[in-house]
């Protein structure tokens, strides 16, 4: 009967984890360790390359304190790392830990599946769907979720498929989740719909993709029997990059007060925040033109992270907030979605 | 008698004052105008020309619409223009009219003054604090407010003075414009307290510097009798960049509604929102490590205004958001303020 | 009988055009200025509007001498402003006026030629490839230039088209003056050519594009009968960013020794360099991997641009040198082209 | 009897050490190698962790490769890795071994010395100065160099020494080998000299500093009695950016023809190319003014190795040039060196 544990720890630089040594050291057993999402600090594009230095450095550290190869630590535990923490955002990492002793009648349950390699190119694509969607199923079946609807976020994270793939591979991996959830339907989720039918999307899933990635990885959080109770899970879809009320909406359903922002003393119970957006393609927000789609001086997804995350850390009170650009099928168009994992106590 | 009127218009691009030259041929008065503040789509750096195009355009329309040469215009009519529309951020400018036909008990009276011509380098010392300080009184008698408690903004731009200065600039021009208010006593108002003594500041002086600029530029706005009544003007400290709380209670003070953002209706009512803020110097926000200071790709005040300028619009409603760095002496170390305007009716 | 004058003009800023007042102050008619080619300090890209910038303010100081209105000194004066001084290049601007007082046998001719206003998006096809072809062909008529064979060098730009259009109206407008030149066959050079058919080239046109730009602007070089003898033109195809040997080659060609650079008692007689080139599209530069195209920091034109310049201005001796991104048909793919200008006598 | 050789290696990314591994296998002895000298595709600033990844990759496969433990390894093996590959720049680094079996009259021979640790910020001052001249005079007898003269080139890595102090500590390094080469008189060499007395340099000191390194590294090159023939180094000051006819003069110092660059058959033997400058500081090159010193969009040394790296890569033949930026004493002031080793056969 297990319990999951998530732990938000900082980084000094995006080769360090000794934070992580620091919790095995103090009693985290380093063999229970199912998956890490985080941030470092670089650009978030093809040239980024603090993600792999990053999962080079946990998996030695875990090779190290398990012996198990890396390698075959990297091919069972997802490591989601996206680049780039502009403005207030704080390079940071959240580990998810299973504790088999413990559990209950129901609770937020945690569940990993990696597809099979990807041929290089080959994403954005209908296989790349129906791939993502079967290792939504497996990892739904890993955690013991049943039914889509006790899904509560999927994480996916994608190989970038070569120079020009990225956002297509992004898109691919959100629609294939989103078709394993049934929040597209299967007639719908095709190639030839990816980055072109923005209305097909699902608001609790979240996708990258990395340089670094060579199958596609799958995280499912969500309510199943067995699990311990203790942690809930919020998750909104935003309207577009200031959607402040779905903001604060996705803090209350994790548990939380927003008046208008965590109240300090709730802030320690705050596991991880979790959101997806991107540049309105409009060029407009609101109306109003935006500048990010043709500044060659600041990549567009930069301009967004910086946006979005800031206004997401206003309300949850600092900046560890893992805000990814590429939001296409993650929430509607010019939108995206926003997820809060907290404890119900500190 | 005199009314005070606030135009918001948008810009296609640096060069475009055509929504200004539509305003002028519906019926605004090209010589009523005494102040002009935009933001433009620049980096907002040493190299950001951007504002030196926008003050060309807008000087030789109203050249062509008054008669007066474009020199004789710049002479009297203060543009401060900031670079920098970073994430949601929109370009736009706020122009500032006063019609002499009407006027009222008390309202919002805006008064505009020169200083003399700046030597090169002159800047971000004593001198430029006494000069800035000299400019704002005269800016107050223009305005016809006799008590700097009935100051409500003040906006000072400066020359920038070269490379290396441009901080220095700005921290002068703040000083001298919170000494003229007494928000800072003469006795410490000095060039060697400049981004040094975090402590002295001004939570309603809006200061910056640009290297197309020649002179200390000043524009007051703040209570004075005789003016007609019919616009709020709301200003707050912000304790961070992340301060939700300061930013809700300045659109509060300027007679808004805030749940959690100005609600559509009131939209209509914003005149102007006018921000400064800064990186934090000790590498953190809240405790926790922020990267900006540090990244050699992206300037830390582009990060800065991205983040600090979407937390302002996601209350605001949309991105048409004054947000200037370099914030020294105008609010608290690391923070900074919000000021806004709105009239009472749509 | 037309004598061709050069006169290669500092600028302190984008809207500094002092230099040419002074020239102007000194004698030079104003009305006898027929083009002006220059590098502004911006980013090159979308977002840079230093070109728009120094050309409002040199169509200003143009109207003022000569009476004209800006608009229309705009609609016969070909400028040519490509922003990106990266590395050590310099920003400079390259004005060409005829004297119709004097003249001789044969000589360096000017002609130019506008287009008719290009409806948005109307570029990168086949509709472009004719209208510029038409325009270079009027151009030499204004030269006097019969025979394709005596043009030394086309200098066209493109209005960008918008977003995502710009590189393909700089391929455009290079296979439209390949085209009228003869230097690739009318049957081949179609729309659906335009960045594909790397083979169809001329090694005598420079192409670019601006979002400032309403309709085709050709400038061409020449040998024609009836001008003055004094300047000599060479220009080379460059098989690549290295191809230090076609530098040496424009330069000799232009009457100048290499040694390996310019002689310091020959560089006054430089009038200008010109230049084209591209980041590889292969991602390799003889064998080995380059990472311009996937840098997200910097553009690659940037990259290409510092890049062969200093090559460039290596040999001529100083950092006055016109280079520019985006090489499509001109020169062979991966490399682009170089032209130099240099008097007889200084 | 020693003989010293180099491998000049491609590398796909920061983490990719491959092509060592394949050396390794087909023969070179993992035991053998001294020092390695490289340049990644990372930005060059304090936030560029392309070197630490690289160098973490490196020590992990040289731990595998030889039973070491990593730290044991970086603790004896100088890893001096510049970040940074603008334009034509081609990451690549250089494998530097010792083959003790075989050895001659006379030849290039590599001595290699650590500092002790150093605290943080205790750069750029006279103890930096004498613990680099310390740990030169103990490289130097490690390759067997009783005379400075016998010296060739000396390439020293310092501790960045945290934000603002990483330019001062590169100066440090530079003036401590400078001084142990008797290039600088001890009498000048203090801590108030760097930065300031541009007239104190070193031509065959090439110095870097770095976040990710924690004590001064250095490895000196000369000729020196035992060691094997068959390489030869040539260096040259080069007087500005520009400096064409110093670049092929080291060519030509290292045994190789330029004419004008490498020829090709000829471009196989060789084996390093390295070369420091730097943004002239009086913003000007050569009379015309440059702009990388004002650019907020990329950094001034992007700017410089790109320029500098494009002119050493068109005489060398391709882009494997190790090109870093922050040249002070090391070579003129906006100039700076090249040095090249070649193999007398390839």
């Amino acid at each position: 009967m297990p319990r999951l544990t998530i732990h938000r720890l900082p980084m000094a630089h995006p080769g360090d984890v000794s934070a992580l040594a620091s919790l095995i050291g103090a009693g985290l057993p380093a063999d229970s360790i199912r998956a890490v999402i985080g941030k470092t600090e670089g650009n978030g594009g093809l040239n980024d390359f603090t993600r792999g230095y990053f999962t080079q450095s946990l998996l030695h550290l875990l090779a190290e304190r398990t012996g198990e190869a890396p390698a075959a630590l990297g091919a069972r535990i997802p490591c989601v790392l996206s680049g780039g923490t502009e403005g207030v955002l704080s390079p940071h990492y959240v580990v998810f830990a299973v504790d088999r002793a413990s559990g209950g009648e129901a609770g937020l349950a945690i569940g990993t599946a990696f597809g099979p390699p990807v041929a290089p190119g080959d994403v954005g694509n209908g296989a790349q769907i129906a791939r993502v969607a079967a290792a939504v199923r497996a990892a739904m079946a890993d955690a013991g979720i049943a039914d889509p609807a006790g899904v509560a976020l999927v994480q996916v994270k994608s190989p970038a498929g070569g120079p020009g793939l990225l956002l297509r591979s992004v898109a691919g991996g959100a629609m294939g989740a989103a078709l394993a959830l049934g929040d597209v339907p299967a007639a719908e989720a095709t190639g030839d719909a990816l980055l072109e039918r923005g209305d097909l999307f699902s608001a609790r899933v979240s996708a990258s993709a990395g340089v670094e990635v060579e199958r596609d990885e799958v995280v499912v959080l969500g309510t199943a029997p067995g699990w311990a109770p203790g942690l809930r899970l919020g998750v909104r879809a935003m309207a577009d990059a200031l959607d402040l009320a779905a903001v604060q909406g996705a803090f209350r359903d994790a548990g939380l007060d927003v008046a208008p922002d965590v109240p300090p003393a709730q802030r320690p119970r705050l596991r991880a925040v979790i959101a997806k957006g991107e540049p309105d393609r409009t060029h407009r927000i609101r109306g109003q033109r935006h500048t990010m789609l043709g500044d060659i001086d600041i990549d567009a997804q930069r301009h967004l992270r910086g946006a979005l995350g800031a206004v997401i850390a206003a309300v949850a009170g600092d900046g560890r907030v893992f805000v990814s650009g590429g939001a296409a099928h993650q929430g509607p168009p010019g939108g995206g979605l926003v997820a809060v994992i907290a404890a119900e106590e500190a």
